[in-house]
């Protein structure tokens, strides 16, 4: 606790947005350990990224405690308090983005079994769509960067339409052959976690600008018609 | 602004702790709105139920700004700053479940028109655990009550189980008949969606905990064991 009156705010700061640059890191790290791990049915792959889970884990429980500290001992305001207040918010998506990896990481094991299985090329490129998405929203942060923020989070429905359009093959090869079904049901969930991971970017886009800003994005970047019907695949926009 | 100076904290936070009161209640009216009008085939419903959401939005919006605000003037410390940390974590949990049920709501529209459609009797009981769970965590917010929380935390387990039985089940239908595969992929997001709200319950009941103790909940309640294969239709866990 002594330490923590005896360093400069500033240091304390720059403690948690290091831990949550490392969390960005390892995040990303998980989501592509996830997807080549079921890409090339590797076990051993699999449950490292599982089991590499927990430092996202630890590191998220840590940086809160660092932040409601700084809020507790500091009480900061204006910036300094929007940066605490990022310090909240980005690490539940980080942590909910790992989760998701952990999730894909875990269908390596049915998947691998699985015959036929349709092709994964989309899935693939899906996913390195995401990984992109994920690293220019960290770059954004590191960088305080509220323009690039904002062009993240209008590239969302890039990936929500890429979404769509898995699903759409994947019922089509369900329908052609029924022996796909398990396989490809998989596959579905694994393409709708990769989207999940897509809006746990925009979130943070969203307090990216926030902090960078000191004002709220307006409207969300996804469809918000009432009248409009769910778009094969399409869920929380 | 000047209200604020005036107003007691306590005010303040009597504010906040009533609009989360009022998003959870309208959170579960959109739970139960989307599965009525899925069940019933209800369009109008639908359609009523995609708006409302914008309520839910809105007060997280506004809870946020009060949150940040009393941060920024009142400083808070110990209890008082937690009531704040809950005021910045439990709207954005609850935002997600009015989504969840928007993405519900919205495939109202192609469902009426998928025949033949596999009896849906699961899902509903599933949408019924689903609304207890939200209902519970929100009385033991309102009631800061650790026990409780640390309960409903446990208890997800049983909506996941039910998640991975109804993904079963319906996997069995596409199996038997392919022109239930349509529809029976739409149930299996919308299954899913509803093991998706039970997370957030989930991270919700830790924050109360975190409110009324002033230390985390260790160890998530769902398996963690890296060598556990991903059950069918298990995900983020």
């Amino acid at each position: 606790m002594s330490k923590h009156i005896v360093e400069s705010f500033e240091t304390e700061l720059e403690r948690m947005d290091k831990a949550i640059g490392r969390m960005g890191a390892l995040a990303l790290r998980q989501v592509d350990d996830a997807l080549r791990s079921l890409l090339n049915g590797d076990d051993r792959l699999a449950a490292r990224t599982v089991e590499e889970d927990r430092e996202i884990d630890a590191l998220d429980a840590q940086v809160m405690e660092q932040a409601v500290t700084a809020l507790a001992l500091r009480q900061p305001m204006a910036a300094d308090l929007r940066e605490v207040l990022a310090a909240l918010k980005i690490p539940d998506e980080l942590e909910r983005i790992g989760d998701l990896g952990k999730g894909i990481a875990r269908r390596t094991y049915v998947m691998k079994n699985e015959t036929p299985r349709p092709p994964l090329v989309r899935l693939r490129a899906m996913g390195d769509l995401v990984k992109r998405q994920l690293a220019a929203v960290m770059d954004a942060y590191e960088q305080r960067d509220a323009n690039a923020a904002e062009r993240i989070w209008k590239r969302d429905r890039e990936i929500d339409d890429w979404h769509s359009s898995v699903y759409r093959e994947l019922l089509t090869y369900m329908m052609e052959d029924p022996r796909t079904i398990t396989a490809c049901a998989h596959l579905m969930f694994i393409a709708k976690n990769l989207e999940r991971m897509g809006d746990h970017c925009t979130h943070i886009a969203e307090t990216v600008y926030y902090v960078a800003k000191g004002e709220r994005l307006k409207n969300r970047p996804k469809g918000d018609d009432p009248a409009r019907p769910a778009g094969i695949g399409d869920d929380a926009s």
